[in-house]
């Protein structure tokens, strides 16, 4: 057992941080960050999860201060940051922060944004504690990873509810003990199970993280007290919900490793293991051109976990497609796309998908390394085309460009709240530090949303 | 693993049963359960953890229906049903399932009176639910008791939430899918450590378990699925937090066997574990009367844990009296007393208390079993008095008769109400049955409450 005083250590950085204590590399992933859940709470704002929330979150709502990103509903600040962790998450198109696989933005920019419209505070302020709460959540995830996510935790909610309240217990100005009674009510409250994958309530996870997170700050700020060893005590979070204790990746290195950093942005709409063949198959289209008409089949070499996790073969609605890399590759090959587009009720029915999609065929392969696919396309006249994807696009390896996380966000806000704002919006995201993060929330907003019956 | 659809089937049974499949004998029981909650809910009202609680939830109280009980403030069902959970645990007066330590009323009543006030149900069908979700609550703590406790979380807590689910979710009339996705998103939402005892944060487990299981019964009615075998599957709940599942705990004899006929009620506000040497010394006070004053020393021997957890030589707050076993005694021998107003600040700094508690010895004697003590007493001239406690009034051997309750009830709610509302309150409380829940609720209100600042 650890002899550190791991929550009191870590309280006392968050409270004495400063934006400029930030390296400026860190502050422009912060930004990154930012651009990307905003995109994606906007893409995920018409979905029918959110629908379902709102049903159930409508009569209870308080004060009505904070704007469903993306929609015409405002909720009080709490139910607000519960919405929108949701909506960023219900695409599968977020964030990844791979050494954990949390999905990292979800939890704190959700409960930020809400608090911003009921609390007002600067783009700067915001985005120091956007960075603070990404760092909290990954360094917390780093402790306990791989065990605790082995044992059945989704690991997004489990470490995400302490990056909210470190967020937002840093912006309103908690002290020290405050903080670590907010990290212990954190503690208290982390829950999220994976065996809720595949259901509306995988994304409740990041959307009762950010409530929670926030609620917990608040409560501390209110004088409600906690432990103040909520992390490491012997009947403590870490101890309770994991076999594996790394407090070292809490407290190493604190202001000069950057777990915040270590951002990476989906660029496609579905689990990352099938990135790398939809990565290779849109190469191969730019590359072929009209040629696609004249393909015969394809055949696929991956590690044997894509199979295992997206092994579909006929997938019915757009969320099975999700889990099929047949249709993947084959929407990926006939259209370039990979984006919430490409899997709809609509297309993953298609005549024409479902026509290639029956002539791929796929082999695990253990030899390759879950980042990895091969690709052998044959085309009618006999000849063969061969392609090899050593890291997807995505990965820290090959990180999307600013202008690649531009199209990501256009491309699935449109679809949403239409071009004109999208733009807009896009543009000031962009410009977070310098503007009013109210101001951001607004300009999400549609001229009509679809109303919740 | 279980091959049995565990949450299939509980949900299947919730859902199907009707108030007069419950025997007469398990209602008299939820009934005597409803009192000791209501008169533990208005006893702890006052509380400055409730102030504390009140400060953070104000702001963002959505549509004010129903009544912190005991209080003028009304807030949303949803903070309601957190509010009424803390006080009713706050002074560690509330009721005992003595198989599992589960304090069962807490996260349950709480929520089912907060919904009662904005979603009216009849007094009938509030027991019915009452009986059902205490029901559902223990026998899931049964199944995963003791390993899941000894792993450190707060039982109250992870099992209460879903206790509140199914409870919420029988008197809306969930169907049975509903109510799978209901105990699924209780499922994904028990939390609650041990290392909060001694906090706030304690009492804070039974309020968030109300409004968590709450929230997960409306999120189910509005369409929002999750996992519908969220109790038992691989990653489900029992599995990912605890290393022991009985599942004929929670399935076997249901109908027949019940838990909810097991309930204890607290006679004194304290640990469990001091219990009998109040007792003891009480009894001792009745039959000495006035030779309390010739008291020259008191011996005790108990089970090691009594002193392990109720140790303290020199407590210097109410709070500090309560886990110690000399102020304890001290006060049941000179004041009888060992209600709330044993525990203040003032009754454990007075002269005449530390004056006996200083000439009060313990002992660990392995041999006692928990819930016994051997006391005596030396008088100043020389003779002795033996008392043996063998179970201590409260347990299932001594059950607190109804007269008892009632005098409990009224000695903590006059403290905070005043005596009329008291009175009235407690007429209406035995016959919940045939009344609307919302009316008793509103007459728990006193004419003024301190204002929270």
């Amino acid at each position: 057992m650890t002899e550190r005083k791991v929550t009191a250590e870590l309280a006392e950085w968050v409270v004495g941080l400063k934006g400029s204590d930030i390296p400026e590399s860190v502050r422009a992933e912060g930004v990154r960050t930012f651009v990307n859940w905003l995109g994606c709470a906007v893409g995920g704002a018409d979905h029918e999860t959110a629908d379902a929330a709102l049903r159930a979150v409508m009569p209870f709502s308080g004060q009505r201060t904070s704007t469903v990103i993306g929609r015409t509903e405002k909720l009080d600040a709490l139910h607000a940051a519960l919405l929108n962790g949701i909506t960023s998450h219900v695409l599968d198109y977020d964030d990844t922060h791979l050494k954990t696989i949390i999905h990292p933005a979800g939890p704190i920019a959700s409960a930020l944004m809400a608090l911003a419209e009921t609390r007002p505070m600067s783009g700067y302020d915001f985005l120091t504690a956007l960075v603070i709460g990404v760092e909290v959540e990954c360094r917390i995830g780093n402790a306990v990873y791989p065990d605790h996510y082995d044992r059945g935790w989704h690991i997004t909610g489990t470490a995400g509810v302490f990056g909210a309240a470190a967020a937002v217990g840093h912006v309103i100005g908690l002290n020290k003990q405050q903080m670590q009674w907010a990290l212990g009510l954190a503690a208290t409250q982390s829950s999220g199970l994976r065996e809720m994958f595949g259901t509306m309530t995988k994304s409740f996870h990041p959307g009762r993280a950010a409530q929670n997170g926030m609620f917990a700050a608040l409560m501390a700020e209110a004088g409600y007290d906690s432990s103040e060893q909520g992390i490491e005590a012997k009947r403590g979070w870490a101890n309770v919900a994991s076999t594996k204790q790394d407090y070292d990746e809490i407290l190493g290195e604190l202001g000069t490793r950057w777990e915040a950093a270590l951002n990476s942005y989906k660029p496609f709409a579905c689990g990352i293991v099938i990135h790398p063949t939809i990565d290779g198959c849109q190469q191969i289209r730019e590359e072929i051109g009209a040629r696609v008409a004249d393909i015969a089949s394809v055949h696929l070499r991956a590690h044997p976990l894509v199979l295992e996790l997206t092994g579909k073969k006929t997938p019915r609605t757009g969320l099975e497609g999700k889990f099929s890399v047949y249709h993947s590759a084959a929407c990926a090959l006939l259209r370039g796309d990979g984006a919430p587009t490409a899997f709809t009720d609509e297309v993953v029915t298609l005549p024409e998908i479902i026509d290639l999609r029956d002539r791929i065929t796929a082999e695990a392969n253990p030899a390759c390394h879950e980042a990895s696919v091969d690709i052998t396309v044959t085309f009618k006249d006999g000849t063969t085309l061969e392609k090899h994807v050593e890291r997807a696009i995505g990965s820290l390896e090959r990180p999307l460009s600013n202008e690649q996380i531009e199209t990501k966000f256009v491309n699935q806000a449109k679809l949403v709240v239409g071009e004109e704002i999208t733009r807009n919006l896009l543009a000031l995201a962009w410009k977070i530090e310098e503007l009013n993060p109210a101001d951001i929330a607004a300009a999400s907003v549609p001229a009509a949303t679809r109303a919740v019956e």
